[in-house]
């Protein structure tokens, strides 16, 4: 078993090219031996945001704090604490941070997906 | 696209037996086209429990908000918002809400398990 408290684990920083603010921890992952999938969480400072992006996996998402928006095929869905996000594979996606305080998101992907 | 706040899904009570508080929503599964993995939401009034029991596969584990405590191999470990956990296969466990508020977690399967 494993237990971690999230913020414990060391972030990898995303910033430069098309991210802004993003920070993301693998929080469960092969290194502790999931052979499924992946859990990783994200926080996303205020006025931040990830790439818009796609690619072959899905995405499942838990909004764990704070408020944003998702794109979605030219429309953005605003989530918040409590809400949950399946994003299929294939389908252009970015999530960016709308209110003041730092959004924090789960997000879970298959294994053979980059774990972060 | 799926969007949900997960406290919209209705939810399944777990009672009697070796449950006591236990509610259980899939936010994310076969019917959304999960493929690969299943995600739940779950929520345990204080003084509720799982059963203490063990399956052929793991749990990816969440804790949103509460406290609570996580039983595995003869010893109860603490659990708060922002832990998470991996819980491995055939590893008899039990989770139980130590706290005054609800213990809300978020618990992801793979696929080929029982999703509820």
């Amino acid at each position: 078993m494993k237990i971690v408290r999230y913020s414990d684990i060391q972030a990898t920083p995303f910033e430069g090219g098309a991210a802004k603010g993003v920070a993301g921890r693998v929080v469960i992952g092969k290194n502790d031996g999931a052979m499924n999938f992946c859990m990783r969480v994200f926080e996303i400072l205020p006025g931040g945001h990830t790439p818009k992006h796609s690619h072959d996996w899905e995405h499942e998402i838990f909004v764990h704090s704070g408020e944003g928006e998702i794109f979605y095929r030219d429309a953005w869905n605003s989530i918040e604490a409590g809400y949950a996000v399946f994003m299929p594979p294939k389908e252009e996606h970015q999530i960016r941070n709308s209110g003041a305080d730092t959004l924090v998101f789960v997000c879970c992907i298959p294994s053979g997906a980059p774990e972060l």
